[in-house]
């Protein structure tokens, strides 16, 4: 078995650590990166949580090793890449890199920045998401770009918090009859369970995930012709063509679309836009573990040692 | 002095309440409505907290009185006429309206009933208002309609907080390259003193106060030709166009524009829209006065003895 094998040799391990604001990845990988052990804990975003982050980190990490039956003391000459949520803010990445961690090497990247080192197997390459919120990443001869990632409410077009929030504006301004007509009013109402100022008071303070919730209606309303629903998802789209434009600027290899909209987004983007896209390669928790190698490498061969 | 005089006669003693996220006013009127007090306090939206908001009520009143040198004994004898932020929502009202006042009658409406109240001197009209939020409020017939409040981020279309925040998008995708260019760009990053993610960090959790002294920046750029900050608030005053013209579905006397955008925003509307706009006669914490007599009459000609 590849786990008691690695627990055996003394080689380097790396792990590789996916965390956002609703859990934490861990996977320890061998030398090769073959996977030998995966852990799961919860949210891990050092804006919303710096303790909360490590602890995270730390719970991941220990399942991981547990099911790879390596010793937690090994814990000390192990290689960590963590991709995080909130660490493009410079404050964030500041304290977070402040942790005192347990690991041999604790190297720290943004989520999107593993996202698409996974996407292209830890190759060059460009990605676009489009999930709860959107944003664009790449990478061209090791220089990261990000663009359009600053989040709910500051940008995300495209995204699944802006396309609800839009279909939820439209549906009101339906309703109170201050826009034009649109069926999401009646299937927002439904929705809800709510009508009148029911519906505003069941989602006051509803966050981007509350929020990203109400894409489907829009979704659905556009697919039976709804001209107001149709717009919102072409004004999203339409950014989206350009957040893409803007990323194949730096002439990446490739470029994937990610996130838990893209399959439905694909059929409303620009069709030279969609036929540049190619499908993923791996998960961003193995650009995780493609991150902690090749800083590692990078440290280990001394190209950052004059920093 | 008329203080002298009130506080020496047994005839009927009014106070009106403007409440909101940032204070709470509270006047003593006579039965002519003449001013006798008034008294401030701190915030008292029941949305944000039920017991500050009786605790700025309690507060501003005492002022109030003891201003016009009335004994606060007499504060069970006197008829209150409350319009708060927030009570628009049926949860709120349900709640706040079980509060156990010490006042004889405490009659509780919507903030925005009192200031189209106000601007109409107690008589029908209607008011559409533009600062930090958008809405408005017509009565006709004693009938009261409400549209467009639902507040930030559901609607406030043409607000302070949405121009600003709108301005801010724009600088970002003028800054990132995703979007056209804008000259909202440096003048954000120049107020921020912050450029990069330096900006994004200084806004992260701003809300509507904050987003909307963006606003600012929209129509000085928009004064200097920018095309960007033309296009936000053209839409905005378009939006407000539409209101208006929901106002005047129901044939109110007139309609008044109020809040603190209403001049800067006038010069956008359609001017079809902008001339039929009367100025307001009176303030929001007289429509409040205005509103207490009102609902006292009612009650005790027995109109709503039924109810």
């Amino acid at each position: 078995m590849a786990t008691n094998h690695a627990s055996d040799t003394p080689e380097t391990l790396f792990i590789g650590i996916d965390g956002g604001g609703t859990s934490c990845r861990a996977r320890v990988v061998d030398a090769n990166l073959n996977c030998l052990g995966e852990g799961l804990a919860g949210a891990a975003n050092p804006y919303q949580s710096l303790e909360g982050t490590s602890a995270a980190i730390l719970a991941a990490t220990d399942k991981a090793l547990s099911k790879a039956r390596i010793d937690r003391a090994r814990r000390a000459s192990i290689i960590v890449g963590a991709g995080l949520a909130g660490v493009n803010l410079p404050s964030v990445l500041r304290q977070m890199n402040e942790w005192q961690h347990p690991f041999a090497e604790f190297f720290l990247t943004t989520d999107l920045e593993i996202a698409c080192l996974g996407a292209h197997a830890g190759e060059d390459g460009a990605v676009m998401i489009a999930g709860t919120g959107s944003s664009g990443c790449s990478i061209v001869d090791g220089a990261v770009t990000i663009v359009g990632a600053s989040g709910y409410p500051l940008a995300d077009t495209g995204s699944g918090a802006w396309i609800g929030l839009h279909g939820l504006r439209a549906a009101l301004l339906s309703l109170e009859r201050l826009g034009p007509y649109t069926m999401l009013g009646k299937s927002v109402e439904a929705s809800l369970g709510a009508t009148g100022d029911g519906v505003v008071e069941a989602l006051i303070d509803a966050g981007t995930d509350r929020l990203a919730q109400f894409a489907a209606l829009v979704f659905e309303a556009a697919e039976q012709g709804d001209l107001v629903a149709t717009e919102i998802l072409r004004e999203g789209a339409s950014y989206l063509d350009g957040l893409a434009r803007r990323l194949t600027e730096s002439n990446p290899p490739s470029l994937s679309f990610l996130g838990g909209l893209s399959n439905s987004l694909k059929p409303w983007l620009d069709t030279n836009v969609a036929k540049t896209l190619t499908p993923p390669k791996r998960s961003a928790i193995a650009g995780a573990c493609y991150f902690a190698r090749r800083e590692y490498k990078r440290l280990s061969t001394g190209i950052d040692a004059g920093a």
